[in-house]
């Protein structure tokens, strides 16, 4: 079904980037958006909080107020109104409002802690800045074609974490903070990412042996998943420049190097340009 | 030999996937074996274990049962019961019924903490899942390729952690942490893998000097075993793609990114689909 | 506009680094900057301060003296002095001597804070040794290459930080270190670059599943940025060599690894020796 | 000069590996040399110093004379005396045996201080299990290419660190524990490398924003040195299957997955079995 009118003019603004409303429609928001969200990390350092306390209830309302309008408007304008609700940008828009609203509902003994809780969901408005970042599309289909390697890897690891978490709880014991497998898992996890907070550590000669082969394995399979990737990335780059068509005869399969094209002596460069950079 | 009746029978549930029973009686066992060893994680807090330290103990010994009947049935129906009960998965399904019924047999003084380790090993049930991941085999391939560099890489580190321990050892001391070699030798594993815990750190300005040394050559070095194992996974993956045989003409050797046969024009998606993915 | 008679002459020594002069005036140069950067790593050690205080201030001032005559005959002998002032290494160059002078009009309450903030900012000066480094080229290049993947690599990492973070405030709270979103956010960074400090850490299990997972996650989207840079990095490679000229029959194109010209048999290493090495 | 009689026989055994008798010899020196390293990390631990001193001493004294008695053959049975003496081994032999002399002469005051270090050098022993290790040929190449692009990451990555030292002693400053630049350095290679011990970590929000950004920095250039290295040792490893010549033609250049010689059908394995694996 086709729009008309209203409907289809605030569509073009709303959802389109081609027209110059639309474009400066998105800028708008995505200005709103960082600053909304800035709002709420400063409303959340105490000092800010107390001094500036009613100024930034009174700006999150305006933002609030503004991204209702914006997601009534979007069902109003949507093609398949059913379909944009459901998709993941339309649950994000509505995750954005929501905490704002329910916020007002629960106020009562445990209104401190629930209100933080609902005020910080409101973080999610930054993922709608995900929507206008393109150029992610190579990277997404080489994580795509990745996937069932890397689940492999996860899975190996964290089955590596679950057995020396176990062995670490034996070694060490709770007197030296391994309080529990769980916990132990948690080191584990600390410390085959090589993160090593230090909250927990081995204090046994047996202890530190294990941690020193949990890190000199976890030193080592980090090089899987990069080279999972590169080679899947470097395949796709490799894709990505053959099959761009040359402009004036339209033939592709060029070299990657290959600055004019080799049928007609066109200049790739400004194809290359659009397609790939 | 060939197997026949009940044994044929029993083997293409156990350890067949062909069949519709074979399937149902591996999904049925990962989950068996995903809560068993989440009672073992849970039965470690000692909140939990205070509180249902019965329950724990009898649902152990469900999982126990129902593990021991499997075992058995699986050298019953085996083909060759000897090769079975000596390879690696016939040595982990013993090692995972074992430490339960060894419990029953030490109950002494040091009760408590033998039956703690042995509890603890059942987690290798876990390594039970490996069995049912496929698509390692590229992975594990091209590790097999890279097994040579990869050694050589880990003499050099261990080389040097060795070294740098021994210096640290000299130039710190006792007084600063580095109470003998073997401590310092653990701190230059803990700093080379850039794990940092920070329990044993350096203080004079010689000591953090060679630290400092110490870390940018981990940093470095750990491009070694990223760069081996990326070239022979980029290889491993080219000859998988180009091993890739048309369905229709059986002619291999297709470019890394044809879609249709090049022979034939018969379309190779969904034999890749097989074979790749 | 050419330049003639002394002007000429000292631009060949400051700015030419054909004639023998000029490649002195630069070797002499890189070793007063590395001396004058070391004398302010001294002097900010309060243990030399006491006791070499005097001869610190002195040097200093020998060597902002150097620097300024340096900075006024560069002025005077460039070919266009607008731009030269202007540009990257003439503001570098400013920089690097206009601390010394403005500690000493700045004499008052908070003179110390003031000078030290002014003094530290003289380490520019090492800036300047960048001018001297070539072959980093071809890392800048493939950086170029790269940087759109690498921006939209960024950005998600900061959302997926800003989002962790504002989760652990919510699950951990200030009384376990998470005093604010920003500190959170900054917990969370050092987390999914596997930094990890240990000044801030979480206490309950949810938070500790929560930073098990931000690890995991950071600790594989470390492979992205190698992926993207390696694919580059190997492309210009690849490119850089097949540009290279035989010196005897101007053809290019050579495999590799061909050490003399597949046209004309001359030997390449020595054009590779200057262009690539 | 060719060697004759027992000097040719001793040369064959010491420094040869194509004689049963050479190799029995290098076998039996590596453990020799395991197993004193051994002992002087045991030595290094008070507790085992303190109950098994004299044995140690005693067995170190075994050792340091069967490394001698090594030492003196090494040069007695040389093609070349000189240039064995001042080769790299050559020096390490030495260095293995001298400080268990040295030892012997500074026995005075400052006796346990200077014995713990001539003691700890003998550590170098260790390197001479370098020498035992072969097939890090294509490692070392890779990394010769690598040199000078390697070079000039460092010394980015070390101008970086002090200028963001620099600024972290103006931001924090002694009351922070950045008590001098040289510190601040420390810090900030212990932050760009990722290991973040959290002995130094900063404390005010700008100090922490800072400290942010040198990681976002140290996580994503910590590519650079694999993308290099990647990119080289993918050549290397090309370049060694391409050289690869059958053993029946003596032709070459085969195709890297390539089983059976493409010009007589000769099966390649073997012959890739002695050059590359």
């Amino acid at each position: 079904m086709a729009l008309t009118g209203r409907r289809k003019l605030l569509n073009e603004v709303i959802f389109g980037t081609d027209t110059p409303a639309g474009r400066n429609f998105d800028v708008f928001l995505i200005w709103a958006i960082v600053i909304s969200v800035g709002l709420v990390l400063l409303a959340s350092i105490s000092a800010v909080a107390e001094r500036y306390g009613p100024l930034l209830i009174a700006l999150e309302w305006v933002f609030t107020g503004l991204f209702t309008v914006e997601y009534i408007a979007r069902i109003y304008c949507s093609v398949n109104r059913r379909r944009y609700i459901v998709s993941f940008y339309g649950v994000i828009d509505l995750l954005a409002i929501l905490p704002s609203y329910l916020a007002l509902l629960y106020t009562g003994a445990t209104y401190l802690l629930v209100i933080r809780l609902l005020r910080v969901l409101r973080i999610f408005r930054i993922l709608k800045l995900v929507r206008y970042l393109r150029d992610a599309n190579i990277l997404l289909r080489a994580l795509g074609l990745a996937r069932r390697k890397i689940f492999v890897f996860y899975s190996s690891v964290l089955v590596m974490c679950v057995i020396f978490g176990a062995l670490m709880f034996v070694v060490e014991g709770p007197e030296h903070g391994f309080t529990s497998i769980p916990t132990s898992i948690y080191w584990a996890i600390v410390t085959i990412t090589t993160v090593g907070y230090g909250d927990i550590s081995p204090q046994t000669p047996l202890g530190q042996s294990i941690a020193a082969m949990t890190m000199l394995i976890g030193y080592s399979i980090i090089a899987v998943p990069t080279g999972i990737l590169t080679a899947e990335l470097a395949g796709e780059m490799h894709r990505e420049r053959i099959q761009l068509a040359c402009h004036n005869c339209s033939r592709s399969a060029h070299d990657p190097d290959a600055e004019y094209c080799k049928f007609c002596g066109h200049r790739l460069e400004d194809a290359e340009e659009v397609s790939e950079v």
